[in-house]
């Protein structure tokens, strides 16, 4: 190795960025020695309180900086409807879109037994609670459509059934601005068996 | 914004890194905080150590945690060649071949004007006061064959012919294992041209 322990070091440490292999880490670390050193020190400080400033809301499990989120401790949400969804990524894009005012429960994953995510890394014990509690008058399941986030969908409805809350998923079928054209045979199959009477 | 402001200024903080864009940067916050607590403080600690420790060799210009470099430092090298690469990564790769024994200058870039980087980032005063100090037999420039690495070298080549040095530059042709049916045309020429009696 020509380059200095810390250089080495930096590039080791770049390489648990999920999506970094050696040649990325590499030209990270070129980067920030040689071309952005402020930036570097802008990264360590957020890692820094990140790391001491963030937790988990002890109510929908997303990421919170206090011991309930604000959505959670807000009077204006819909209690009763809980919507259950992957990660805080999936609960920003609903709350974008600015369609739902229930509050969530944010599995943080999906189950994947290759990645040692089972129901006890979904805090899956807690939502069962949560339903057992009695006072919601809805479950929806919004994990995504893909294998995973569909197992993990399946995997919940069977638990939650017993309760006898109500459950519901999210439509499926043609997005908008979706061409015939280009549209896979599972979302035209799904598109055609659910048509609607119009 | 429905994440707390600690990992908003985390997913801002990582879109410093080169290539990151605020999918990727998302990702990496998500799985930082959520799967690898470790693992950021890691990068963390890596960074401080890296901004704090890693300067520049003062005869060679690479990343150095010493005044002088090891390979500066060493006795075992032929101080009368001086190889001019890019950056650290350029010779590293050399170093990993063990094809050179001479000394290096790393200029820490390549010209690029869009990117603000002339000759004074890539320190070609430094470079030009060590050729004309006389000692040195040959420079070899090893700049990249992409259009910037060889404007540079046709840049260095003006200001170091007057000194009267001799300047050499890599090989051009096929790479070892090449194919000519995957070559591409700029490759090909030049091998034609610069082919070889045997």
């Amino acid at each position: 190795m020509a380059d200095p322990r810390a250089v080495e070091a930096l590039k080791t440490a770049l390489r648990r960025l999920p999506g970094v292999g050696p040649k990325s880490a590499q030209r990270m670390a070129f980067h920030l020695l040689e071309r952005d050193r402020d930036g570097a020190a802008q990264i360590q400080e957020a890692i820094r309180l990140a790391l001491s400033g963030v937790a988990h809301c002890s109510v929908c499990n997303n990421f919170s900086e206090t011991e309930k989120c604000p959505i959670c401790a807000s009077a204006k949400r819909d209690a009763a409807r809980l919507c259950v969804v992957e990660t805080p990524a999936d609960l920003e894009a609903i709350e974008q879109a600015g369609v739902y005012q229930g509050v969530y429960f944010v599995l943080m994953g999906r189950l994947s037994p290759l990645d040692n995510i089972g129901p006890a890394e979904l805090g899956v014990e807690r939502l069962l609670e949560r339903v057992k509690g009695g006072a919601l008058g809805e479950v929806i399941l919004a994990t995504n459509l893909t294998v995973e986030g569909q197992a993990t969908a399946d995997f919940l409805l069977d638990l939650l059934q017993p309760s006898g809350v109500r459950v519901t998923r999210l439509a499926r079928g043609m997005p908008m601005g979706g061409e015939l054209e280009y549209m896979d045979a599972g979302t035209l199959n799904q598109a055609f068996s659910e048509r609607r009477e119009v």
